[in-house]
């Protein structure tokens, strides 16, 4: 281990066998976590190569189980977000994507620090189970198309040691431990094709565009030679990107835009991963077909039928589609006004993820237990221009002095300017291994 | 501490208040040996201001004792050498630059991988203690001018911590961490003005000039700036200092130069070092005048008389300087001859070291034990020229199996030319607050 160390430290790739023993050192915990620590900030320092970081990403992969998704017929294609606020795409796009016809396998995460996870979404539903077995999760792909749960097997376990050591020795921020943490567990979870969703802006772990590119591209390389064909959007964190932030309101904007009734940058966005993800599988020859058919099955229902099918396979009640107040409710409910007038020239994105987790919405803690009612409904949007009775936004809290500090919370995120501003983008470019296109 | 990780891993200078944290943190061990390997591997990369080595160097002072020599008259200068082969320069100099009227108060160490430590050399006399109380200690130099003991007090804690840690995390060789390990200990031993051998070469920890040279700097101007003058020479490792490695025979050594019947490197470095310790001391006002006391302190016998008295204070037998073979003995004593003809082109000297140490002069681990009787003493210096009949060493070794493997590693060591070739040099630059001056 001292002379993996070293020759990190000196700035030299390592080979496959050093790699190796580095990432089945960390799942078996057999060298000390100060060796450990002593590598990734070398890493952090000295970076790695795509070849190593591809090894990285394949051999932290076999340090567990590889789910086996072959007795589902199709291309499966799996979606990954490196994270953001009110980010509930998985949800409207997993029910179009299989109502298209594609089979939709997926595994998710939970949300820590402030940004949500999917499973927590999901078991805001009265009922839902996410804890399927293997043999399940794949009966239920088969049989409906689409299941979304958490992971099946042991995935991955040096991410596990690795990720701990890194968020307590400021080594998160290294972009071959991104990729390798991100990508590792995506291939074990056993996908044929990766759509990426990489976000940029005040509410990302990259904050600004040239990083966010880098970061992609180094995951379109790392997927592709991994043998899985792997494209990559950047998209704008500039603002929560649905209107909803917190568990149970991401679901109803999920279900409002199934039905509908709601419309918006989460739908757009959604769509245009969704018909990524449709191209990857097969399904469509082009992306401007691929949206038309996602469309399509919006317009028709198809997608909510789809998403109701899921939530019963998973043991959930469907009638939360029809009724979203079937949904946990919060006690205090509060509408704000700006109280001013002007344009939203800016959103400190993180923060307004933090308002949310303060109120409960999420984990300070990986062990803490999750409030799914709680969050809030932002009324503005990035350059909108307002008055002082325009409503600011709709608070759900457990208690009036929650809902007191989330308030404050969300007037400091928010920025005010005199004169039209920007309104900022949904999607700044696509990374695909032909190269980068901006957009 | 993930803010000081953090912050240095960005490559920004850390303030007093930050260094003081992590210095208290290693002391205590109020912080998770992942994280302090972490920010060792970031100083190792990111390097450290002078002020910064300064501020780590008194704050890793700070975290223990400091000894208190003011009761002693009179400037006490303190010697240390960054590690070397057959170097027992202490030794040597020690009674010299005691007989000359500067009292000597000197805590040294233990060796540990290819260098011998002064302490292991003098337990190796029949009877002497090196653990005194400090209030022996005090009076022994007061008495006698001259003490050479193990670390009297608690000195330095922190560098316990992160020396340990340094080592398995491939971060000994990062230049804050070398200087503030080394002069903390110094500092804390509380003498009033330091004279520090820096080595170069094969045997050293810094194997290239530049680089030596580099670390002396930095060593002065914290040595400087922490209100203690210094100054530093650059010495030779391209060869073992003196001819005799191992304990007992590197005591012999020392004994038969202060009796007048060995010369050579050895005596000329100790001659030098000690010339500058009694100028910092005040005893001379040049070089030139402080060698010449040295050397007749050398050919009256005062130095030799001043051995012997350091060693009856300290419990050990006298005698040994008059007959060196109440020191212990090895049984098997074998004359290696060179074989061949040429010249002595090139001697690994890190590999010497280790010869002894196989042989049980040194330790592998802390914990080992020593044998105080074996070694060998080297017949060929480099550049001389030698015939197949020409002694090449005298090995003093447990077994004959221990003698044969020495005998392999040592012709292993060497490397041969069959046209002249350079001697080397004891001493290539002198390193003050003023400057370099190359020698």
């Amino acid at each position: 281990m001292v002379q993996i160390i070293e020759k990190k430290k000196l700035g030299q790739a390592l080979n496959a066998e050093e790699i190796r023993f580095f990432a089945n050192a960390a799942a078996e915990k057999s060298v000390p976590d100060y060796q450990l620590a002593a590598l990734l900030m070398a890493i952090r320092l000295n970076g790695m190569t795509d070849e190593e970081t591809t090894e990285l990403t394949l051999a932290m992969r076999d340090t567990g189980d590889v789910a086996d998704l072959s007795s589902i017929p199709g291309i499966k294609v799996d979606k990954h977000s490196t994270g953001g606020v009110g980010d509930t795409t998985t949800l409207v796009l997993a029910p179009l994507v299989a109502a298209c016809g594609a089979p939709v396998a997926k595994m998710s995460g939970r949300g820590l620090g402030h940004t949500g996870g999917t499973l927590d979404k999901l078991e805001s539903i009265p009922g839902l189970r996410i804890g399927l077995t293997e043999e399940e999760f794949l009966r239920q792909v088969k049989e409906t198309g689409v299941a979304v749960v958490g992971q099946t097997g042991h995935l991955a376990p040096a991410d596990k040691t690795l990720y701990a050591l890194r968020d307590v020795t400021s080594t998160v921020d290294s972009i071959p431990l991104m990729v390798s943490s991100i990508l590792s567990k995506k291939l074990a979870a056993g996908s044929d094709a990766i759509v990426l969703d990489v976000k940029t802006g005040s509410g990302a772990l990259m904050q600004n565009l040239e990083d966010s590119i880098h970061l992609a591209q180094i995951m379109v390389n790392v997927g592709t030679l991994a043998g899985k064909p792997t494209v990559a959007l950047i998209s704008g964190m500039d603002q929560p990107l649905g209107t909803h932030v917190g568990n149970a309101l991401e679901v109803k904007e999920a279900i409002d835009i199934l039905s509908g009734r709601a419309a918006g940058d989460l739908k757009e966005v959604s769509l245009t991963l969704g018909a990524h993800m449709l191209v990857l599988a097969g399904k469509a020859g082009s992306l401007e077909k691929a949206e038309k058919m996602l469309r399509q099955a919006l317009d028709s229902g198809a997608g909510l039928r789809k998403l109701k099918e899921m939530i019963a396979a998973q043991g959930g009640n469907p009638a939360v589609c029809d009724d979203v107040s079937l949904l946990p409710q919060a006690a205090v409910r509060r509408t704000v006004l700006c109280g001013r007038e002007g344009y939203v020239s800016r959103m400190n994105t993180m923060a307004l993820g933090s308002a949310a987790q303060a109120m409960g919405a999420g984990r300070l803690r990986k062990e803490d237990p999750i409030d799914y009612s709680v969050g809030f409904v932002l009324k503005v949007r990035l350059g909108d221009h307002v008055t002082p009775q325009t409503p600011l936004c709709e608070l759900h809290a457990r208690t009036e002095e929650d809902a007191d500090r989330a308030e404050q919370a969300i007037r400091a995120a928010l920025s005010w300017s005199g004169t039209p501003c920007d309104r900022g983008k949904n999607f700044y470019a696509l990374v695909t291994r032909e190269g980068v296109q901006k957009l």
